[in-house]
């Protein structure tokens, strides 16, 4: 059994959990459409919960070196580039950061035919899929990534975890040809950490691939993990690498530092470097692509759809297995569509009903619909 | 034992070769510049002996349906974004096309930040390490992808090959921080068809998670083997679709028609649907993503060498096998550059020889240096 929180009542739980926090009214409704997207869509890992989990222990919640300062603002530096902008979020709750930047994106997009925005001193912003699937159902390519909090994997070939599970999104506007957008969004780890808790619950092994064990060797025993391995060996190492390069040319510093001011303390050299992690946007618009000459008479969008068609074509849809990156997200909506709210586990309304409580917000368990 | 061969000899006989088939004289220079470049630093799987095989397999050599066409001149058609130039490139040599559209990309990031070019009916470009690797020399953040020739890939969870093996190419300008740029560059199957014809030769089984059978199962023997994997399960499968997606907007056709003009034609749809792969182009300029404020008074460049140090640090480097993307291909520059040459076998020498006489460039094996 499972329970239907309406969306008005989701919104209001987690809008008044940010304000309580000292979080100031727009980007407290920026954190909670984040959450709201995610949770629509069966995001389980990156919602609500998770989004006021991270701030009490990353950021505004952690009292003495704070990742995430409630009602910071965003210093946009001066750039000569156009079509680039670059900006100091000073720590500004991540959601808010990240819808403000594909924002701008899609304006530079608008306007140049691409667009980037490149963001310093910032903290999560949860869920990357939402925000290129949200620059995706206005029409626009979306794409962001970022340099996850912990460096909890392990570099191809090495032993200690120097990296992080850095992900990477893209959003494209496939809504004609098959109804929803595509959206590719994954970290570059085989298996989050969370995972590996999960398998140690439950008593089983790990598939090949995912984690290593104090001496660094690969292990599929959940007890000896003590970090992950990028997936697909050296490719999603390379991918892995993309967010720290690019990360370390905005303005991040140390990985194995990242989100650890307490460890950079420990070192000495908590006072010069940096603990934040870093941001990067890009858009582009359609038009900027598209050279006009499609065969058999077809428009972009058309000849769009013939290509998925074609690429789920002969027999491979048919397997029942075969499916596009952001159909799942896509079910999830129809599912949550069709139930009137977001659907909860037991479990989740608990914690629900324990963020209602802190935000000072009526709840009542029992008067929820259950499916 | 090896052979080397002085640049200058192997430039002679690959620009001759190309001349030799109707090639104008730029273009041949450029593909030649590219295939020294394969060659110099190691590519064995995309130098001029392959360039060369695959316009007489899929290019000029193609006689009923040509995929490349001599002299071809790029039409730069009207763009309303600054920043963004969409390009048909009437089937010319893809090399050539290549070094253009990055160098036009180069240009479009000095002024905007970030430059990008679609390239529509194209030819293979080869190497596509090889142009990011450039732009990354000359200080640019670069990317290339492209659809590859032939599908040949499965997509995840279905059992028919409908995408290419889809290659990605990063560039980022790590010179001053390691010696050489970092380049990610790597097809999106697991492995390539080439590599299961060598385990088939060598009567060596694959690692799972490489290749199809007729029935669109998994298996591991090279012989049963009629398709190809994406890398890395869903993550890969996603990022191989990404140039499908991304081909479809700019103006390929269908990807199981790719390089199949013959195809095209059995079905009644070879004078309609295009055969041509599609090249996406993208440059960004240091500069546009700096934000300025680096930790314990770095600046960009000495910002990125303390994280990749941080990355391999730890012990990684130290286990010998940690090496970052870009580095094989700097040890092979270096090896040629001891060398005095470019280095190859017995066998390639032989290819060498006929590609001389081909095209009339005095050849003498027994004249060259061996390693």
């Amino acid at each position: 059994m499972e329970y239907v929180l309406p969306v008005a009542l989701h919104n209001n739980i987690i809008e008044s959990a940010y304000r309580k926090r000292g979080f100031h009214a727009e980007e407290s409704k920026l954190a909670t459409k984040a959450c709201e997207q995610a949770a629509w869509h069966g995001i389980k890992t990156h919602n609500g919960i998770k989004a006021l989990h991270l701030d009490d222990h990353f950021g505004s919640g952690n009292k003495t070196s704070p990742g995430c300062v409630p009602g910071a603002a965003i210093i946009k530096k001066p750039s000569k580039f156009e079509a680039a902008q670059k900006w100091n979020s000073q720590k500004k709750l991540g959601q808010a950061v990240a819808y403000e930047a594909m924002d701008t994106c899609m304006k530079l997009a608008d306007k140049y035919g691409v667009g980037i925005v490149s963001v310093d001193q910032a903290f999560h912003y949860l869920w990357g899929g939402g925000y290129v699937m949200d620059a995706a159902k206005k029409g626009y390519i979306a794409y962001t990534n970022c340099t996850a909090a912990l460096a909890e994997v392990v570099p191809f070939g090495g032993k200690f975890p120097t990296l992080g599970t850095n992900p990477h999104s893209w959003g494209f506007p496939t809504m004609d040809a098959i109804g929803y957008p595509i959206v590719i969004d994954w970290a570059t780890s085989t298996v989050a950490m969370g995972r590996v808790q999960q398998f140690k619950r439950e008593g089983k092994q790990l598939p090949p691939g995912c984690a290593v064990d104090k001496d660094g060797k690969e292990t599929t025993d959940p007890n000896a993990v003590v970090a992950l391995l990028p997936f697909g060996a050296h490719k999603g190492y390379g991918m892995s690498l993309i967010n720290e390069i690019v990360g370390a040319m905005i303005g991040g510093s140390l990985p194995t530092l990242r989100s650890r001011p307490e460890a950079a303390a420990k070192l000495g050299v908590g006072s010069v470097e940096k603990t934040t992690p870093n941001f990067f946007f890009q858009v582009i618009h359609p038009d900027a692509i598209n050279c006009g000459h499609f065969a058999v008479g077809r428009d972009q969008k058309s000849n769009l759809k013939a290509v998925l068609d074609d690429i789920l074509g002969h027999g491979n849809k048919d397997t029942g297995r075969c499916m596009l990156p952001g159909e799942m997200e896509h079910n999830g909506a129809v599912r949550s569509e069709k139930a009137g709210g977001i659907v909860l586990t037991a479990a989740e309304i608990e914690e629900f009903a324990e963020l209602a409580k802190q935000g000072g917000v009526a709840f009542d368990k029992a008067s929820l619909k259950t499916v």
